[in-house]
């Protein structure tokens, strides 16, 4: 078995690192949830974070490691928001331009959100070789530095504070879920669930269940063609990202769109506080298999809060 | 001047009278609402208590008081919404039965809501002589004993709890906004503001300012026709209430319906918090009065969260 390239110590030092850049969010509780579910559930709100997702931890983490390596010209990214939005609000606090590349398809209040903290938008056709191709662009012209969105340690050590804060809030958590797309929450959260000796479990979408399909065929597929409302799980996952989800051997629930919805709204309506459908993904995986998680103390991270309030699902 | 019929000893009491019935409600933040408004806003969530709004604070210790006075038959009451989901809850904490009339034109969610706490809906036509009228019929056919929903000082005094909370927590606060339609929220706010001494300040529809103009007019107004979305508004300001605000001479800014549905539109999407009409209309008169309130660390109740995700007003 191979060393993690990501460790324990490094997401403790990354919660240091960017503590002053970002919110250490509530964890919040819904006893009508809780009678849903039949668990105890303990939301991590990462929809109250700044940039409205907690995509901020690792976009900060990253560029604070930058700058003390003397980076100083622009970054950039790929990004079919959260990211992005989080790239360009921590290049903008630490004085560096940021070029995001944004899929077709993005949300349009996210896409909002990247112009609004001064991120210079390029967009390009939804697959992930049009997403890889603009960014490639952007460095060759622009000598940008490429910060991307999950596949770096420095992004998925910055994305375990969640879970590192809400082991800390939370010390009897059993169990610990995180919705995955390119794995950077999930690869984190695992890291920081084990040296605890807690589960982690991620949630993903069925019509984007290239994790599970990898995890359950040993190696990445390459065959991804996401059709899902969670727009921020439709990136593939990440070669790093998958080695650490492999060798911590997370288990994944796969959820349908139907389900995603029901979730969503039904955690809008009890407890009034507005997530995206990615993070609707972990309360519906905790629904689906309620038998498994009932009289357990279960950890949610709520990933984002970003939607397009035009555009509500029901 | 006389003598005020609910004190701030009543507020303390109730307070700890009803502790073990209701949450103690997050105070929350946003720097993007600090900024667009110059103000420190310390927004007391009580969209976040249980029944989704602060009624259920009232409600309590009114039950509360008369189950200590031997009371065991039924209660009644009319109300829009929040109020008798409220006193449907708390009754079925206390082992009460609760009836509620209900106006036609109110929000499908908190009929729906009345009924999963076990409350019985009377329904009626939306003016206040039906509401009256409907309630008399359940006191005389089933002896039921009325819980009004704001012109009684129990619930006045149960009401002013969020304030005492919300000051405890933010000793340097300078104002506090509440919105007000029958006035049982601000007539407690206000005695609670007082107290402190702190300037309380109350918001209410143009469309529905029965309350600015009795004040205006130093006795309460006959005419009495709302016609705004703040469905929690409607009500007629109660002869108590009316009392207490005149006597602490509250001040009252009027919002339009404009600036209400722009106000809570621009509080879901900064903060992802869902708050209903009515508390947007306290946001609005901030929003609207800006130069007013910059540079002062002000206090909002946010009232409730109770929407239909069916019908939103954008």
């Amino acid at each position: 078995m191979s060393v993690s390239p990501v460790t324990f110590a490094d997401i403790r030092q990354a919660a240091t690192i960017i503590a002053p850049m970002v919110h250490r969010t509530p964890v919040l509780h819904s006893s009508r949830m809780n009678a849903r579910s039949g668990a105890t559930l303990h939301f991590k709100c990462e929809n109250l974070q700044h940039t409205g997702s907690f995509k901020l931890r690792g976009a900060s983490h990253a560029l604070c490691q930058l700058k003390a390596a003397g980076l100083a010209g622009p970054v950039a990214t790929h990004s079919s928001g959260n990211h992005g939005a989080a790239l360009a609000e921590a290049a903008r606090l630490l004085g560096l331009p940021a070029h995001i590349v944004v899929p077709d398809g993005a949300v349009a209040t996210k896409l909002a959100a990247i112009e609004a903290y001064g991120g210079i938008i390029h967009r390009c056709d939804a697959s992930q070789a049009a997403r890889e191709a603009g960014l490639a662009e952007l460095i060759d012209r622009l000598g940008a530095h490429p910060v991307p969105p999950y596949d770096d340690p420095r992004i998925i050590a910055g994305q375990g504070t969640a879970a590192l804060e809400l082991i800390d809030e939370v010390p009897e958590l059993e169990v610990l879920l995180a919705p995955v797309g390119g794995g950077g929450l999930l690869a984190g959260t695992a890291l920081v669930a084990r040296e605890h000796g807690i589960t982690a479990v991620g949630a993903e979408p069925a019509q984007a269940d290239d994790c599970w399909r990898s995890l359950d065929a040993g190696a990445r597929v390459s065959d991804h063609q996401p059709d899902t409302i969670a727009d921020g799980l439709r990136a593939h996952v990440g070669t790093l990202n998958f080695q650490i989800l492999e060798q911590q051997r997370v288990e994944i629930i796969r959820v349908s769109e139907a389900e995603i919805i029901a979730a969503m709204r039904e955690f809008w309506h009890s407890c009034k506080l507005i997530i995206e459908p990615s993070s609707a993904v972990a309360i519906a995986a905790v629904l689906k298999q309620s038998e498994r998680f009932a009289g357990k103390q279960v950890g949610i991270i709520l990933s984002g809060g970003n939607v397009d309030l035009d555009q509500l699902p029901w």
